[in-house]
């Protein structure tokens, strides 16, 4: 037993997908969660300033004393998880091997779409792990670069002309070479889940790297007997790099339930 | 004569429409240019971190000996000029007084359409400037959250169908209310001149409150018998705060002319 918490990051809010599915798993966990509002998309930046970032928001986070970190965030978790795997003594867990492995465990034409950002892309993580996990299978990347600002801007409803025309564009070339699985690379994404859904229709699985991260870390820490336990439910605190208020609005849809009275600020340019 | 280069910078390449203005103006002046490409966009921000990154924008600018600081950018001159203007000694030059003022000169019907970021609308700075050069002009304000991530990802063609579709949702009511002018409140704007153009006809006559503002840093500095002169063309320097490689290809595309040889990185969190 470990009653720790757990530190869950991302650039924003999509991370928070990943706290609602580690919630719904690990009900008695404690999780100190930080989103960099103030700095926010990382997907369009370079390689070199996502991980100047990536280190800043771990050095918060462990100005509490956690029993692992989770990288929520697709861009980081494909550009930057090496560095701070080997920079930090505790478990860094992120979400594109679980993804990866989820994605060739459900594809059976063995052709999968891979959406995410330009980072995200660039690097070709999750191709590798593909790769590893099932020989020979073919992957298609498409960059989403707009997919991040819309849903940071409260545009993902299905039935939005410009989610969906966005949408369209991206997706066009992976229906068309008929995967029969998508990897929603970033965790941003579960929001378009519907409007990519009615895109890609009924015949294309859909596999959430927030998700399958949530699943892995709720794993390794039942392997490491590292789960908290028998005191009932645990306690979410939330932080942000720029204003509580502007926050809150939002991340209560992305979870489900409301954060007003858990959200602090932090000077992240100061870790 | 003051042969001291102006500082001039921007959350990121927007300000360089301003730059490309001034340097047609006053070609003998030197010229320091930042763009904090590392947090672009400033116009989805708070105020307070609008304002944090604001100075520590103009503290870098403040490291070369400058004549005058032009804020290239919509969010800023709306959200911190006074701040700005009040802690420094030498000129802080805005956009906002100067496209108000050929706004309220333009129109002959007394309607106004004003478009800028969610920050820029959110201060009513444009509204209040309008108001004092033409008291009883009605002012249609329209944020336009997306156009800032559409142009620094370099969609602002015409044809482009996500351009065309998201223009067309925020100009429609403007269109409507039969608006004779147009303040393009935000520096970032006049990449999108023939898409804004086209979709609100010949009839509207547009302000670019980039240009205007380059026009009102050529009068200010002539009053203060501060121009630069007689020593042949002046020199652009640009700076910015993620990678020198992404910002050099598309600055070309806002400039008209190649910048590769002339641009270094900032730390721009130290400031």
């Amino acid at each position: 037993m470990d009653e720790r918490p757990i530190g869950v990051f991302d650039s924003g809010l999509g991370g928070l997908t990943t706290v609602r599915e580690l919630c719904r798993l690990l009900p008695e966990e404690d999780i100190v969660y930080f989103g960099d509002t103030g700095r926010v998309p990382y997907g369009s930046r370079s390689r070199e300033t996502i991980i100047k970032y990536a280190r800043q928001d771990v050095a918060f986070l462990r100005t509490f004393d956690l029993k692992a970190v989770v990288i929520a965030c697709g861009t980081v978790s494909t550009t930057a998880l090496d560095v701070l795997a080997a920079e930090n003594e505790l478990p860094v867990l992120g979400v594109v091997a679980p993804a990866a492995q989820a994605a060739a465990r459900a594809t059976r034409n063995g052709r999968i779409g891979l959406i995410g950002t330009q980072a995200s892309i660039r690097s070709g993580a999750y191709e590798r792990c593909i790769e590893q996990a099932r020989p020979g299978t073919q992957v298609l990347p498409q960059p989403c670069p707009l997919f991040v600002p819309l849903v940071e801007n409260g545009r993902f409803a299905p039935g939005d002309v410009v989610i969906e025309t966005v949408a369209a564009e991206y997706l066009a070339p992976l229906k068309q070479a008929g995967v029969d699985t998508l990897v929603l690379g970033c965790t941003h994404y579960p929001l378009l889940e519907s409007v990519i859904g009615n895109y890609m229709g009924p015949g294309v699985t859909l596999v959430s790297a927030g998700a399958e991260g949530a699943r892995a870390v709720a794993e390794t820490l039942r392997e490491r007997s590292a789960l908290a336990g028998g005191r009932g439910r645990g306690a979410c605190r939330y932080f942000v790099s720029d204003r509580v208020e502007d926050f809150s609005r939002l991340a209560s849809i992305f979870l489900g339930w409301d954060v007003a009275d858990s959200v602090g600020q932090v000077e992240i340019g100061r870790y």
